[in-house]
C-alpha cells in the first residue's frame, strides 16, 4: 500500500519550522509496510489545499495531512476538506464535551473559538485527540482515505498512534509479516561499532535486514524482519539480539525506546536500591532524565545542582584546597561530590559531574569538552574522564547519558545476576 | 518571485532522516524576497524526478534540486536531469581537477565512481562546490531555472551562499521586500490570546500579515511585512510590536528565538542578580533549562532537586509538621521550599516548584497536574497554583516555564526600569 503525506503551514515554506512530523510518520508506516510516496509542504490557502489533495489522490489511496487545524483566523484546513468532500461543519458533542473538560481542569473559560473546534465536516469519521483540543478526521472517497491532523507533533503522534496505525496495519491489505526489534546502544561511536558488528551481521539469516539509527545518546540498531511466518521471524529476531549480547556485552543497554535513564530506573528498581546526583556541568540534565520517568519517586531522592564552586564546598563537603591544588573539574572534587551527595540526600548510589560544557572555560591542559564523571555506592567511588567535543548541548547530553551508563555497569558489579535477570525482562 | 524545493532521496521517505535543507533553503529564500511555493520530498526514481520537475514548472520560475548526486548507484538525479534538458554528460576537466584535488590532499587513491563525478550536462553551468565532490549545476528552459545541488547540507549551503543566493539577488526582478519578526508570548492559551489581540490586529496596516504558532512553551507570534520599502516595513512592524506591549504586557516575554530561561538570564544579567533553584516535580528540569545558556554560570548558583520529602526537610529546611498539615504540594511547603534555597544557595532570587506531575499521585483534592510554584527575592515570597492536564512530561515543562515566568514578572516589579530596558535591548 502506498500514501502520501501533506503539510499545511505557512511556517514550514518561510523556514521557521523544520517539519519534523513527516519523518516520524513515514518511519512509523515504513514500519507496518505502507510505502510513502511523496511528501509536500503547502501554505495555508484553499487552492493549495485542495490541488495539493487532486494530485495525491491521483498518485495513491492514503493521504495523511497535518496543520491547519489551530482555532485562529490563518487556520483553514477545515473548511476547506469540508467543502472540498462535498459536506457542511456541524457540532460534535462528544468534541464540545472533551473540549469543554479540558478546559474545566485548566480553570479557563470556554470562549467561542475554543467551541468553534468542535464543530467538525458531517461526513468524516471523527478520531478523538485526548492530547489538543483538534480532532483528527477521515474522510473517504471512492475508495481513497484522506486522514487530517493537527500539526502539533504530540497531538498528531497521539492521533496515529491510537487510530491510523492501528487501522492501516488492519485494512492495509499487508501480505507480508513485518517485524521489528530496536537494541540500543551505547559507548562505540558508528564506524567501531560495524567494524565490530562486522561478523554477527554476517551470520544473519536473509530474511533479517540491519539499519544503524545514531542519536546523541544511543546508536539504535534496528533490526527488520520480512516473511510469511510471525513465529519464524520473532524466533530469528530474538536469536540474533542474544548473539549480540556477547558480541558487545557492556554496549547493548536495552531495547525498543528505552532511554538510558528508564534502564537504570528498572535496574534500581530491581535491587531496591536508589540513586542521588550531584551535578556541576550536566546542571540538573541527570535528575531531569531520571525523572522524566513516571514513578521516578520509587528511586530517586534528589540531587545537589552545584554549579557554583560555594555550593560544592556548603553543600556536598568539597575542600577549597582539593579545588585550588586539581581545579573544580578534577578526579578528586567529583569523586567527593559523589560521596558528599550519598551523605546528605541519602541514596544508595551516587552520580556525580563536573566539566567545562563550552563554549567557554577552556584552557590548554583542560579543553572545552574535558568531563570528569564519578559514581559512587555505599562500598566504593570510581571515577572516569571523557574528552568530548565544543558543542555545549551535546556535551551536556553525552556527559549526563555516560554518567548513567557507568552507574548502569557498576549496578552490574555489584548485583551478579542482575544482569541476567535485566536482559531477559526487558526483551519481551 | 516565486521558486520552489525538491528533495530527492529515499532516506527522506522512508523517515530516515529528517530534511532539515528545505527549511534552511526557505528561510534564505524568503530573506531576499523569494517566496517558497512548495516543498516536494520524492524518492530516487526517474518518472518521479522528471513529474515533480514538471509540475514546479507549472507553477514557478525557480526550482531547486538537492539530493541524489553521490557517486553510488542509487544516486540517478544527474542522468535524469541530462535526459530532461536533452544534453549529454561530458567531462567537465576543472571539476576532474578539483576531484583529484581533494583526493590527493586526503591521501586517498582516485576511483572510477569519484572520476564519474566530472562528467557533467553539456548544457548546465556548472557551479563549483568547494566543500565536496559533486558541484551544482544550473539549467536553464524557456527562462525557467533549475538548480541542482548536493543533499550534503553544508555542500548545499555552500552552493547556496556563494551562488544562488547572490544570483537569486542580482537577477531575480525582486521586486518585493519580506521582513518578520517574532514575538514570544506566554501565560495565554491561543484562542484567548486571539481574542485579546483582535482588536490589535485589525489596526495592523494591510502590508503585515500575523501567524500564531504554538508550542508548549509559548505561543509565537509571527508578523510579515512586504512591500517595496524596507524601511517603512520595519517602521510597521516596530510600532505594531510597541503597541502590542501595551495590548498584553505581561504575556510577550521575548523576540524571535529567545526561550523564556534565555530571557530570565538577560534579565538575571541586567540586574546583576543570581538564582537558585529547589524543584520537586520538576525534578531539575528549570536548572537544566538555566544551565542550557552558555555563560550561565554568571547568574546560575545550583538547585536542589528535592524529590524525596526527607530532602525537602534536611536541606531545605521544610518542617515534617508543614508536609504533614498542608501535604508537600502546597504553598506552604513551596514557599519555604524558596526561602530555603535561598538561605543554602547564597542566591539572590529562588524558585520552588512542588507538584503531582502524573501518571500516578493524583488525589481527588489535588489531581494530577497539580502544581504550586513560588518565587522568592530577598524582600518577599509569592506563590501560585497552576492546574495543568493529565501528560507528565507536558505538566513537567509547563511548570518550569510558568516558574520561570513568575521570577520574570517579580524581576519586573522589583527593577522598575528593567521591562523597558529589556525590551528595546531585546528588540534588534
Amino acid at each position: 500500500m502506498n500514501a502520501e503525506i501533506i503539510t499545511i503551514g505557512d511556517e514550514i515554506l518561510i523556514g521557521q519550522i523544520v517539519d519534523t512530523n513527516s519523518a516520524w510518520m513515514a518511519q512509523e508506516l515504513n514500519r507496518i509496510g505502507v510505502e510513502v510516496f511523496r511528501i509536500t509542504s503547502i501554505s495555508d490557502s484553499a487552492n493549495e489545499i485542495e490541488s495539493a489533495i487532486n494530485e495525491a489522490f491521483s498518485r495513491v489511496d492514503v493521504v495523511l495531512v497535518t496543520g491547519g487545524l489551530g482555532p485562529t483566523s490563518d487556520d483553514i484546513t477545515k473548511p476547506t476538506l469540508a467543502r472540498y468532500f462535498n459536506t457542511v461543519l456541524e457540532l460534535h458533542e462528544p468534541t464540545l464535551k472533551h473540549v469543554e473538560e479540558l478546559f474545566k481542569r485548566r480553570g479557563l473559560p470556554l470562549t467561542e473559538s475554543n467551541k468553534a473546534q468542535a464543530f467538525l465536516p458531517a461526513s468524516c469519521t471523527v478520531i478523538p485527540n485526548l492530547q489538543g483540543t483538534a480532532p483528527g478526521m477521515m474522510f473517504t472517497k471512492d475508495k481513497k482515505v484522506l486522514v487530517s491532523m493537527p500539526g502539533v507533533p504530540f497531538e498528531m503522534k497521539f492521533i496515529m498512534g491510537s487510530h491510523i496505525l492501528p487501522w492501516l496495519t488492519g485494512n492495509g491489505g499487508l501480505t507480508d509479516v513485518i517485524l521489528h526489534k530496536t537494541i540500543q546502544t551505547f559507548g562505540l561511536p558508528e564506524s567501531f561499532l560495524s567494524d565490530r558488528l562486522a561478523q554477527w551481521e554476517q551470520s544473519l539469516p536473509p530474511f533479517l535486514k540491519l539499519a544503524y539509527l545514531p542519536s546523541p545518546t544511543s546508536i539504535r540498531l534496528r533490526l527488520t524482519a520480512r516473511g510469511k511466518s510471525g513465529k519464524l521471524l520473532e524466533a530469528g529476531i530474538k536469536k540474533a539480539a542474544l548473539t549480540l549480547l556477547d558480541v558487545i556485552p557492556n554496549e547493548v543497554f536495552g531495547y525498543n525506546d528505552a532511554s538510558m535513564a528508564d534502564v537504570v530506573g528498572v535496574l534500581l528498581r530491581l535491587t531496591r536500591s536508589s540513586i542521588c546526583t550531584a551535578e556541576s556541568c550536566t546542571g540538573g540534565t541527570i535528575a531531569q532524565m531520571l525523572t522524566s520517568a513516571p514513578g521516578a519517586s520509587n528511586y530517586f531522592m534528589g540531587s545537589v545542582v552545584a554549579y557554583a564552586n560555594s555550593v560544592k564546598q556548603d553543600l556536598l563537603g568539597v575542600s577549597i584546597t582539593d579545588i585550588e591544588t586539581h581545579g573544580a573539574v578534577s578526579s578528586e572534587v567529583v569523586e567527593t561530590m559523589a560521596k558528599g551527595a550519598l551523605r546528605v540526600l541519602g541514596a544508595s548510589y551516587a552520580i556525580a559531574t563536573s566539566g567545562i560544557a563550552g563554549p567557554g572555560g577552556g584552557t590548554n591542559e583542560k579543553p572545552v569538552g574535558t568531563v570528569w564523571v564519578a559514581v559512587a555506592s555505599s562500598n566504593k567511588v570510581i571515577s572516569q574522564k571523557f574528552e568530548l567535543g565544543s558543542d555545549r548541548e551535546k556535551n551536556i547530553i553525552r556527559s549526563s547519558v555516560s554518567a548513567l551508563n557507568m552507574l548502569r555497569l557498576l549496578l552490574f558489579e555489584e548485583n551478579p545476576s542482575l544482569r541476567e535477570t535485566f536482559f531477559s525482562k526487558m526483551f519481551d
